[in-house]
């Protein structure tokens, strides 16, 4: 079974975009919730040309200030204004992004004609920036040169699919199917003790994905991502530039890999390659030599779970 | 004889850039000083794809502070500092936008490796914002929703050809040649006077461009681009969307051509185009209706005089 979790990568060069590789940004649809993670200098012409959809663009998570993650995000912000866009849009990041969007439309004199809602977060601890009945979104603080969080993207475990034959057995009731869908037993009229693992399936378990961004190669984050599904780790050099990597507070694919495998996560994706590097193949055989399911962030590739 | 002017289209979509075109943005080299004419989203990309040097912009000159102009320069600029550019570039603008700059560099704790040299401008007046022996550009008023100013390069009249037997039959000294090519007579040991026009051949008329970005159908730039070699005009509409074109400020085909007609400029370039228009060739036609002289900006096109 699916868990509608698409993970499109929009960009994957780091720094300075090239001819023919953008800077960061993804676009996750989760169980039809929409977000864009970091938004790069060209990522609205990325969304069109990968034949996604703007205007279903719900939050926006811009995970620190250096261009490269957020250059992109005016023009988004201008485009939908300009095409008509009505919807709320939900933006999270560091309290100086919004002063400065603000300077901007004040500038040109813009009053966009759909609700921008800030929401600021304090990039050194972690905390719950989204939440609904199905899933939840946390901030993992990250060490780079500024303040810089990555995401953590959770489902929440479901109710229990209950067997059907249990609800004609017992002749259950909404309110009694409710409880024990919770993980409620059940005490039929005769008062006996009916455990709820004879009572429902298993539940599928619920996926979970991290977004670490720019960041030195930072063991902490370790316990906060522990198992995910899939993690997305920044990789900007190979490890013949491991004394770069450090000076710039960003990670190897070597560093990548062994945070995957200190975290025990199931796949790791990694991009944010310096545009030094004319190809990738050499960060995907470094990082599986220390994590063999790793993935590159080739733009206009999906994961799906 | 050429002029050594190259006006290379890099973008040429209004307000929102298509997954096939993009914002407003000119590169030209005019007796090699590097000029960048506005800068949209995308444009550092665009000069690559385009095979056009980066590190050679000198002069970067922005004509109002709509997003479609402008979005891309932080990330030029940015993309500048991190290839280790360290020669002066020269911003003319308005004001506000360098209020802008130092603020999102500063969020990045970024201090540009290179000396960018901020030269705000008044919109609401002509003035001469960049002089050398050879060339001036001037701004040109503008009649947009926010202050917004084109721009008028115009090659200063050179030194005329002296003519070779002139200076073996007079035996002419350094100094006198160069009086002579300023155009003054000459009087030879005898007394007599020769002519000017007896010693040298015409000079090659100077040659102009003016850059009329976005603005309303505003035949007050007539004077000051009269005559010019080639005039780039916004054409945001065609006339069949007239009173759109009334209400935000813009142009439509015909009325560039009008412009361009009044001006009795030699060559008419229209761009800006709305993204509402499948095909260009509605431009033209209509355009060329006006004024028969007429080329589309096309991007990645060379005009060279």
């Amino acid at each position: 079974m699916q868990h509608q979790f698409h993970l499109t990568i929009l960009g994957n060069s780091s720094a300075t975009p090239t001819s023919h590789r953008n800077p960061t940004a993804q676009y996750l649809n989760f169980y039809n919730r929409c977000f864009l993670i970091d938004c790069g200098e060209g990522t609205q012409v990325q969304i069109r040309r990968h034949k996604l959809r703007l205007s279903r663009i719900q939050h926006i998570l811009i995970s620190h200030l250096h261009g490269d993650h957020f250059f992109g995000l005016p023009g988004l912000l201008s485009s939908l204004h300009l095409l008509n866009h009505t919807a709320d849009v939900h933006l999270y990041g560091p309290e100086a992004l919004f002063e400065l969007l603000n300077q901007i439309f004040s500038m040109s004199d813009t009053r966009l004609r759909f609700n921008l809602h800030f929401h600021p977060f304090d990039a050194s601890r972690s905390r719950v920036i989204y939440e609904d009945d199905r899933m939840e979104v946390s901030t993992i603080p990250l060490n780079h040169r500024i303040p810089c969080c990555g995401f953590l993207f959770k489902e929440k475990q479901g109710l229990l699919p209950i067997r059907r034959e249990a609800v004609a057995q017992y002749n259950l009731n909404h309110a009694e199917i409710m409880q024990i869908k919770s993980g409620a037993d059940y005490t039929d009229p005769d008062g006996n003790l009916i455990l709820n693992s004879n009572l429902t399936r298993p539940a599928q378990a619920p996926v979970s994905y991290a977004y670490c961004s720019d960041t030195a190669f930072y063991p902490e984050v370790v316990k906060q991502i522990q198992g995910v599904d899939l993690l997305y780790h920044e990789a900007t050099f190979c490890d013949d530039m491991q004394a770069r990597a450090k000076e710039t507070y960003h990670s190897t694919a070597r560093e990548a890999a062994k945070i995957a495998e200190l975290a025990s996560v199931k796949k790791l994706l990694i991009g944010h390659f310096s545009a030094r590097y004319n190809t990738l193949q050499s960060f995907l055989d470094e990082a599986r030599q220390g994590f063999p399911e790793t993935e590159l962030a080739i733009e206009g590739i999906t994961f799906s779970m």
